[in-house]
């Protein structure tokens, strides 16, 4: 071992990746991916890494098949080159959501990840709002899941102080599961009270709201969720909350995966403003879209990765947050 | 292999394993469990179990360590005796709660509780109403999540009929992870409601109901939950019940920890009745209380144990309480 | 364990399980693949697999990534399941060339492949002609690799035999490494010898062809490789036979992954004719191509699940193909 | 990693604990153990554990269950927390007499304890004169087992230079799988004999002594013991040394076990002084007790760890016992 | 699996397994071992051994080396060839006196043997009277560990029967570790005691007696050990019992291991007779050898491989020699 | 971990080990190997190493079953032995030629032995020219597998320089297997072309040559191999280059196995000289042997365990052979 990092991108967190080295104040590592016409991904470190401690970033987002090999296919390949030790960071954590058999013989593929980075040579992973905190028990390796909801708190208290949000705010969750996480970022809010969207989801990617449960009458709605996928039932969410008398509905989703329809759904909503971070990026469609708004990551990685070089506690970097 | 089963109790689910046997219509199978004065335990089958298939049947309630421990050694002495597979079936999951890492440093028990049995020699298991789904994917083995809620559902919906229960119905979450578990229950009993209690949970067996959402007024209030442990947070929710206009609060909890004070907590509340499985079994101090009524998952498990031997599927199993 | 054997087949596999099926004289089992729109797939067997022997039929050509995780995740939803024994038939193995580090920190994607089907939970692989024999050390599980070879070498001595082919044949290998399997071949068609085509294969997916060792002169050439995916090397590879005299060229190659400008290439190439297996099913541009023939595996892995089924050596079924 | 260490101690050896922390001259490591009313454990180190080699103190006597579980959740704490190393100093490893299968059936637990240790996170095992050396093996890990025998050896040539023991010594074996222990002990103290109980140990806890092999006759006799756990078969092997002629019975055992009555037999036994090591706390009814004395492994322990953090041999240790 | 056994006998145990199949009326199964000239070994097994339950039959006696790789390669050849279940029957137990850390940096070579036998792929051990109990938990798979001592308690009875022993008998053993076993064989030969040589045994292979702990005086003296190998210590020992009074002495040894000079020394030694089991073939200069004895283990490993496949008790198997 | 290294040599590769430590500077590390006459082995490293990076080495040549076994042995008794690190440089690899199943129920023995390293906690491996380049993948932790490929070409390039080799050259391969090592030779040398010996391989150990592809003629043919054996097939070839107009017949090969009747042969033989590596030691018959050579490994392992200690990378050490 001889204590130096070294911090490789895949494909999909390419600029996240140059973002969190900036702030390291080191050079992205060389590794290059291919992609060959059959099918195939190669991929190989082009500088060494004989025992050096390797942070390969990248979030499994779709391609999702895709970029899952990657970091298998790299996770080989480092460990064979004689790495001291691989952490992932995943900003976005592929399969969260298939994280329990919610019918018989269904697979649990959150799980079957995290074995398979595991049994890829995976020393640690670093991940960001996981659908559940439970996930971080399908590891056996250590994991720390950091939190984006402070840095939320941060940017609509400063929206509060601009004016731009004035009156009552109540925090909104989607679904049933997601309540734990409105009534954390209602405690960084002063005044604010909690709302639930009494919803079934019947399969994944389809979703069926049907009640609401508490007030949001004359207020100002910030729905939370951890990802905001197809966009479907956060948008019957919000014709509700305006039906129920809502000022003013906003968005903030830790994960903008945006897949199928999302963009022109959010274009077309009542939505004042979504605003994700950069653990996915934005796809082309969406950078044009004013109501769309980014919040970076990378800061709070660097740390991370910072914190594990230097063998400081991961938890302390939260503070940074709380203005 | 044999193709017989044999099925073993250990100390904390006899009575249990006994109408299971009854179910089953076989012998229960001798099995000494010796705790010596040094505080070590010794688990020996008292018949061969060579070629056989054996189920273990013990909850994991305290006292836990215990437990714990004679379900591990028990599993070493079946394993070694050459038994063909091991099912732990167990009803009461113990250390459920601890899924996650709520605060740095602590460790996540119930995954490794799923890493001792496994190591020990565990093939399959069998548990009812986890306290998260999640928990299914701690288990590499094959594990079957029975349910207890279509037989409350059932349970119910004959008070209904009986007119013990009379107008309108709210099913209440005392929090907001068991939502989920309240709409279930909700979907069994025609034309009720949800309502979920705003709690945050600060340390494990403290909690602090914080504020009602959605209305309970002038219904009758069915609380239900995975687990009723010191009934702490369950008693304040049950005055605040009465106090938002409820004409009467029912409880219905899949396990009945009952620990600490909770008994007598339980007599002097205002509660018109609280129902438990027989996951655990009641404790003396329980057995004369007439508000806390217990009903028998003796033939769902010998229904499932049928079907594990006969590899028919176990999600039938359901069908037998829909009416 | 109830005896019973089920068949599923996964997105690249279709027709080919529907043809072992016919064969077997079963109905092929149903099983649901669904693509989600953010790029995750979810595999659901909708019939019971308790206690039964499943065989999964998906070869890993492109989309490899999807299909090697469409395999992943199926492990898993059958062992979970409760699948008795899960055996992966996997006519062509994708990675298979990524078998060794030609260069330094490289990674070894066939060995990594192994693991990831063993960590899903597979119990026994089925796969023909695999790029190198050594890949079968790859696995720590049993794994049949099975031969087209003599399947080939009966469709050369029947186009003998119909006159279709005159005169002396030399059988060629397109590089170093396939010399082996062409004195395979040649052995089993009389009066045959053996050429080398003298290459370097600098990267994955590129080749270089510089030189024949040995003489086709007067000869008709059958060149045979276990994969053709661009065509390029062997492309290059017919122009240098015919210049160096050969009468015709025929080919056959085990796999025919034809990727890239493939199709078009033996289109314009002055090829008599190519022969794959439908280990890979052909592309729709290669349906109306009349250089290109296909011969079924079907018939040959019917006969290897029967005899795995039964317990009857693998090894007979060759003797199917010696005329 | 970062080359710190850290101590940590468990319920069971927090005093010793202290001992071996000013040897080593640090501060013990803040870490809560929190028994809950429901029977669960929760272990959390309050201080970071990042890259840190952590050093968990604590011996598996009773609640053995409960000790041992501790052990166990601290592991993961401390693994999950990024811990570089956890080594384990169990002075007293429980289970250690359930070492092979005594009858047909039975688990062997202390393979399982190894095991469950082993999966739960530990690198490295610390034990003080396990009850058979192979117990060693039943570890993966390195383990060193140390033995307090020299100290016993100059504890008793002091006893011999102060006049308190005077004439001829017998080291005494009180079963046959202590002789060899007995040797090693008479071979430090010049001039003693061995003689062995003849003794058919029929079950855990139990024993029946029923013959003596050497002669004891007019001479100082010192049994010598891994373990004194009810004293039930020390007690009645000091009834037969006197009975065969022994001027005094001493007793050394390394283990102070004393369940059930063992603290009232040796009170009203003819023994002259028990002397066991602090391995596992005296329980309050022996503290008075005038015939139990007490030697402490704490600076033994601390050169241990001293050892394994400088990498030195461990071996080195015992010449420090040797005058 | 089809529930048929096939046994197959590797180089050292031939005849044995050739009398085990005579006993199981079964013919042994055909495997060639082929030792080439580099010093390399091929096990191929001659006959389909798919979905069968393989025993091996194998002692682990010298060469060691060459035995144990032949069991390794064995174990290799039978799972890849997809055997359902493969039990080494390994009578003699190679590097069991390997099992403890004697000295700092020593190997345990016995449980080092173990990890090997697992690692390649055995699912059962059947082993005869293992050096130390102990070692069966050195494996993670079901042991059965037979003991030959009550057929040696048989063999002895009889000679007193027919009056080639008169008089008191004592039961020797010639270490500390043995006593246990001289009880054993005690207990099965009336109005015997015991008597220990009181040893140290410095060096495997080496050894010093240096004291009778018991008495042999006019007595019938009948040593018993696990294991004779050069027969040193041995035959030191009997020259202690003469000059100690013994009127005879026999020895009965379980594993006649016999190396370097031990077949002269017993020769020329004042034994009696020495009896051995087959589990080690007799060297040719033993075979005409009139004080040395051999008895069969064949009828009793045949009636254990019985049980193995019929799943009935193993332990009923000892009471076929209790007359 | 103290950085520090220590190089261990077992008993078939003392004297390369010694030249190894000369070129490191370093004093060879003491460990002492015995051979009971019982036929076991013990390895006991004689100085610490604990938290020391051990490095054994050993070529696992002819007796093999032994020289594996103690490769076993002292990585058990290091890792015990609390080293941080071990690393088996092999030279020679036995067993390379078992890596792929040739027939039905045959082992992959190359796999066994790499599982068999691993499971005995070897680290990282080091080898020369492996039999096959995917053995690298029989492993899952890190291995080197070296060349001396360019170690002959300058050996050669040297020879034209002297003039002792005039003309063209032809570098010819044995067999197909090794074409590509055949091309890789005459890539070093400036004018060569290549041939191949067209040969069936029936059982290991035996070959027979039936043609060659390509034309020596009037030229200096230099035949490369990785293993001479038996030399067998070598004569052969030999012979039939002469033949066919060869001026001169060299023959390099990587490890001079040289078993049977091999020095014989060579010597009887009209080949003008076979060069080997000191990966496996010269037997004493050939050491007179003029026309045997024998160039050293020993700088290139040194200098690989340098960049193994330093993490420097491992490719740069070839560009040392490149003149």
């Amino acid at each position: 071992m001889n204590n130096e990092i070294i911090v490789f991108a895949l494909t999909s967190s390419i600029k996240l990746a140059d973002e969190i080295c900036d702030h390291l104040d080191i050079r992205r590592g060389k590794c290059k991916v291919t992609h060959f016409s059959d099918g195939e991904i190669l991929v190989e470190p082009e500088e060494s890494v004989r025992g050096k401690h390797v942070f390969i970033v990248q979030s499994t987002n779709a391609p999702t098949s895709s970029t899952v090999m990657e970091v298998l296919i790299a996770l080989d390949a480092c460990k064979r080159a004689s790495a001291d030790e691989v952490t992932v960071v995943m900003p976005y954590y592929g399969y969260a959501r298939q994280d329990r058999k919610a019918r018989a013989r269904q697979p649990i593929s959150a799980r079957l990840m995290a074995d398979l980075y595991e049994a890829s040579g995976a020393d640690r992973m670093v991940t960001i709002d996981l659908h559940a905190p439970q996930i971080q028990g399908f590891f056996k390796i250590p994991t720390d899941d950091l939190s984006i909801v402070s840095m939320f708190g941060q940017y609509y208290r400063n929206k509060c102080q601009t004016g731009e949000i004035e009156g009552e705010i109540v925090i909104v969750s989607p679904d049933h599961g997601g309540a734990a996480r409105a009534r954390k970022l209602a405690d960084t809010i002063p005044n604010s009270t909690v709302a639930i969207i009494d919803k079934r989801r019947t399969k994944p990617n389809e979703a069926e709201a049907i009640n609401l449960i508490g007030s949001v009458e004359n207020k100002t709605a910030i729905i939370i969720d951890d990802i905001i996928d197809t966009g479907g039932s956060m948008m019957s969410g919000i014709d509700m909350l305006y039906k129920n008398g809502a000022k003013k509905v906003f968005a903030a989703c830790s994960h903008g995966v945006l897949s199928g329809n999302a963009i022109n759904n959010i274009k077309e909503s009542k939505i004042s403003e979504l605003v994700v971070s950069n653990s996915i990026e934005l796809p082309e469609a969406a950078l044009g879209v004013e109501k769309i708004k980014q919040i970076s990551v990378a800061y709070m990685l660097a740390k991370t990765i910072e914190a594990i070089k230097d063998t400081t506690p991961v938890s302390n970097i939260y503070s940074l947050f709380n203005d």
